[in-house]
Parts: C-alpha cells; sequence; structure tokens
C-alpha cells in the first residue's frame, strides 16, 4: 500500500527507484556486497558517480564550462560555500529575498562580503516574488531562490542582469524547462527532485572560480573537487546512487520538458479546485504560484483541522502547511503522481459538498 | 552468495542490517512510505535520530557533559571544523601526525591559529605511534587520530595529557573499550564500525565550546546544532537510520567489550599467520598494530598478484593495500565475520604450501 506522498521534502521517489535500491541493499550488481559495502573508489561506485554527473549534465544542457558535484552537506552549506568561494572582502553580492532559504543565504554572506538586499518580500510573508529591482552593477552575483517551499512561491521569468546569476534550486531543479547556461552556479539539495536527503548537487561553471583571495578549507573549495572528480573525500555513496537512478527515471520520463508538462498538469488541476471550491483559497499572488509547492487555506480556519483528518483517511498525508502560512501546502514534485493530485481534488469536492 | 569482505571503508554491514534496510526502503514501520520519502520533523524520523544518538552515549558511556551529533561532510569536514570551534586565532594546537589522515587535519587547523606537531612516524612511512614527545601546556588541545587506516597502526595506550584531547576515531570506534569521557571530542567518519557512508558522528563537551570570538559560519557551528538537537537542517536520514541499525546490532552483540573480544580474536589469528608464514611478513611495529587494518606484504613480490588472484577465487576481496604502503591490507572491522578471517588465514596457508 501506497500513500499519497505530498510532503515537502524529503518527498516521494519513483517506485522504479525504491525497488531498485532496496535490491541493491542486498546485492549490488552481483557483486556479492551490498551497495553499501563497497568501495568508493571501485569501479563498481565510479561508474554510479560518472553516470549522475553526465544525467544532470545532459538533462539541464550545460555547457562544457559547467563542472557537476556531488557534495556533503545540504543546501545550507552552500549559505556560506558560495560567497567563500566567490565573493572578495569588501565586495558585494546582491540577494533577492523570496524566504527564510534566501534570507539565510543572505546572512551567510555577510560573513564574507557586503550584502545588498536588492528586493525582498518579506513585509507581505513573502506572498509574491518582487518584480521591480536595480541589481548594483558592481555587485559580483546576483543570488536567487528559484522556487520557495514554504510560502508557495516560483520565479517564473528569471531576472535579466549581466551579472553572473547564482540559484538555490533544492525545490524545483528539472521540473521545469530552463536556460541553465544563463547561470553561473545552481545548486540544490536532491531530497525533492532529484533523489533523497543526503547530498547535494553544484553545478558551477570553472570560469567563475579562483577569483578571490582568501584561504579556502580544502573541503570547501570547489576547485579541489573538481581536480578530485567529485571524490576529494568519501562521498555520500548511497544518496548519489539514488540521485543517479531518479535521474534515470527522470531521463526515461521525456527529462525537464515532459516534467514540466506533467508538473503544469497537476499544479493547474489542484489551483484550479482551489479558485473554484468556495472553501479553499489561495494564498499567493497568482503569477508567482509554484508548481511544486501548493498553498492555501480555508475561509472557516475552524474547519481546517476536520479536513487534515479526512484527508489522513484518504491517505493523503504531508499536506499541513508550514507553521509560518497556515493552513496547507501540498508539495507536487516529479515523482507525485498525477493520480495523487485526482485523489486530493477528489477529497476537496467531497468534503465541500458534505459542508454545504 | 556473500563475498569475505576486507574493504577499508565504506565496508563490511550486518546481514540483519541490510536486510531491515531493504525492507524499510519500500515501507518504513507500515507507514506507507519509504524511509527516503518520509519528512525528517516526522515521529518517524524523529524517533530514529533520538535512538541513535541515545546508542551513542550509552555505548560510549559519556557523560552529560556531551553531546551526540550527526553531520554531513565526512571527517575531512572535522579536520577545519574542529579547530574553527576551538582554537582562536594565535592559539595553539598541538597534533600527533601518525599518518596522511592527522597530516591533512593539521594542515587545516593551520587556518585557524598555530599548529604544533608534537611527534611525527611520517619519515619511517608512518610505521609506528610516536611514544615520546613533549606536549606544550599553553596548547588549547592534543589530537590524535586513533587508528590510521592506510598503515595499519593504532593508539594501543591513550597519551596522559591535562590538555582536551580531540582524536578522529573513524576507524576505530567502538571497535574496542576505552574511557571515552577522557576526551573533549571525538568524531568519527560512520563508515567502518558504525554504519554506512554519509554522516558523521561527533561527541563533544559542551564545555569546551564557545570560547574562540571568530565568526563561525552557522551549518559548521557545533552550538547550532546542539541547539537544533542535530537538526539544523535537513539531515542525511538514510545514513542516521543505517547507522541506528548498526548501533544497535552492535548494542545485542555486546557492546564495545564484546566488539574488542571479537576483534582481538580476528587480529590475533591473522597477525599470527603473518608472523609464522615465510611468505608474508607484517609493515609496522608490533606494539603499534592495529585491530582494525592489518598491513602485510611479501617477501617475493613478485607472488603478490597471484596472490591477490588466488584470493579473489575464494572471494576474499577488498585486501589491496594502499598504493603508498603496497602489499596487503585486510580491514577487520566491527562487522567482518569471524569465519571470514578464517577463509583468509587458511588461503595463506595454501598459498604458501602451493609455493614450498
Amino acid at each position: 500500500m501506497k500513500v499519497h506522498n505530498f510532503n515537502a521534502g524529503p518527498s516521494v521517489l519513483p517506485n522504479e527507484v525504491l525497488y531498485k535500491a532496496s535490491k541493491a541493499l542486498i546485492d549490488f550488481e552481483g557483486s556479492g556486497m551490498s551497495i553499501l559495502e563497497i568501495g568508493h573508489r571501485t569501479e563498481l561506485f565510479m561508474n554510479v558517480l560518472d553516470e549522475a554527473r553526465s544525467l544532470v549534465k545532459e538533462l539541464m544542457q550545460l555547457e562544457d564550462d559547467f563542472e557537476v558535484l556531488y557534495l556533503h552537506g545540504g543546501a545550507s552549506t552552500q549559505f556560506m560555500q558560495v560567497p567563500m568561494n566567490l565573493l572578495e572582502n569588501g565586495e558585494t553580492a546582491a540577494y533577492v529575498d523570496t524566504g527564510v532559504w534566501s534570507y539565510k543565504a543572505m546572512k551567510e554572506a555577510k560573513s564574507f562580503g557586503y550584502v545588498d538586499a536588492v528586493a525582498s518580500s518579506r513585509e507581505s510573508n513573502y506572498n509574491h516574488i518582487p518584480k521591480q529591482f536595480i541589481i548594483p552593477p558592481q555587485a559580483k552575483f546576483l543570488h536567487i531562490t528559484t522556487n520557495n517551499t514554504i510560502y508557495g512561491t516560483q520565479w517564473q521569468k528569471m531576472p535579466v542582469t549581466d551579472l553572473p546569476l547564482v540559484a538555490d534550486m533544492s525545490s524545483d531543479i528539472l521540473s521545469r524547462q530552463l536556460d541553465f547556461n544563463k547561470f553561473a552556479l545552481i545548486y540544490a539539495g536532491v531530497q525533492k527532485n532529484m533523489g533523497a536527503a543526503g547530498t547535494t548537487m553544484v553545478a558551477v561553471r570553472k570560469s567563475a572560480l579562483g577569483k578571490v583571495t582568501r584561504k579556502i578549507p580544502t573541503i570547501l573549495d570547489y576547485r579541489v573537487h573538481i581536480e578530485n572528480g567529485s571524490m576529494y573525500n568519501t562521498p555520500p555513496v548511497f544518496a548519489i546512487y539514488i540521485s543517479m537512478l531518479t535521474l534515470r527515471w527522470l531521463k526515461e520520463q521525456g527529462g525537464a520538458a515532459a516534467m514540466e508538462r506533467l508538473n503544469e498538469k497537476k499544479a493547474g488541476m489542484l489551483y484550479s479546485e482551489i479558485d473554484n471550491n468556495p472553501l479553499f483559497r489561495g494564498t499567493v499572488a497568482k503569477e508567482d504560484r509554484s508548481r511544486m509547492n501548493v498553498c492555501f487555506i480555508m475561509d472557516k480556519p475552524e474547519l481546517e483541522e476536520e479536513f487534515l483528518k479526512f484527508c489522513k483517511k484518504e491517505d493523503i498525508v504531508g499536506i499541513k502547511g508550514h507553521r509560518s502560512v497556515g493552513g496547507f501546502r501540498a508539495s507536487l514534485y516529479n515523482a507525485l503522481p498525477y493520480e495523487s493530485v485526482e485523489v486530493m481534488v477528489e477529497a476537496m469536492k467531497y468534503f465541500s459538498l458534505k459542508k454545504a
């Protein structure tokens, strides 16, 4: 029995990935060893790592200047690692503040240089993506968070700038078509759209590195990881294996273009119900609505607990909203089947009729 | 079919752990979700994390001053994180250099203060543990690497000092009885004796923290992880789950005391064969021999390739020595069955007879 898993991350994965991984835990590729027991410098694992890195490059259609790394530490590590590697003391970086995660990224950058918060929707509890802002031309890069998990907003059009663009894509990577080559550095904790918790993918232009003079701890220097083929230290073997399997699945489905079609269809159906069902209401500006995290509340908040319980009975899990927004959040990542959204919409319709 | 897995890490795990994990990958505790799909702030995962942290505390018999953390990043991250948190600019830390890993730890510490290498066996290719050295009384801590995977040496008696002791125990944690309370901070990549690659255990005395004035990036500040119950950011869920299962197994076996008996028996049998078989020879000082990594060479190096091939036919894997030592290295971590060492010794005996 599988539930309808709307978790915000870690989140639903394709069944094929789970079955394959479950077998690999007992015996990996006929080696007589579990995937957890093989040496990380053996051909067995090098093939996994190489395939994962190649699949990222292929699926994102990245130019040759890009290197793809699988690092330890989550996006929260990138918050400090990015400015440590890209921002010289005394220089300025521009950040657009669209939620808790971009705010945290900004905070960490302040240890390495000046931070210019060029725009923020903090005052309105991050219910929209700022549209009008001036980017200081002397800034070293512009940092954005392409999708804001907690609030359910998403950049629909990337900002136009001559500055190197840096993006945290943890919650919408490979969920839609994008010209990834417009960026200088992209990072993503893989546990939403391209794997399970335990590793972070960094795609970085080699030409963007080596421009700061500070002494960078070896393990935090992107160049060290590039030189070592993303194998400077023992990598998180299993997390990379799961990401590789998830990317294989993603490719079989038709890549980012197919994911975009599916995700538009899923989000469209759910937003349509929210807009048409008198009990529910969306929480963010319509033009900035995320296709990954659909946030909504009830006009009668006293019904929310009851609706949650009703959903639980229908095997719908993970839809409780973040405490800072309240209400509900349904996350519709790549691996969430269309059918789960149908069940969700049916539940909303049925609950609404019951209450009419 | 299981092979005899002498890998240096990632390495062999108990079968019970692998079977349990394989099932949890499909359905975790009847939740209808994989262990990879559950939210990290749900009770389901909090129970896993709490149990893992408690088991570490119990099995290491740590005093209340200790906090146990499961962090991202591997021991190589601790090389810089330890001095960043414990060493003030201008202060001195003492290090004993017993191999590549302690050397790397020393190198990273130099970014944060002065490093006094109080002793080193580098000149003799790290074939022993230095015994005579003077520890500067003004040093802030003394750092040692309790077991040296590449060379096969191990501290049999801990250094006696009034300084806070810091230890990298990545390759022998919980493999023997030790008074862990003699230390101020212990770190260990879990992939050898207490889990699979993907997380690092840090046991740190709260009283040792908060004494440096530098600005520490949030994600690298031990105090932040303590305040957040080792959940500051999305943790490496699966790696922590595997560690919890491995610790459960370890407790069922009888804890560190039982592991010590088993590991002494395994290592004793193998070293005895090395000392008695005319074809083989140990590479390190007898009194410093590691019970975790047994390094040896052949008197006739031209036979080594043939012996390796012979072992492969006997399903013995992972015994090729590190390139800086050559010959062979058999790693006998906690989960390696006694029977695997018997098979190895039989292979050595048989090969020797064949060549006599």
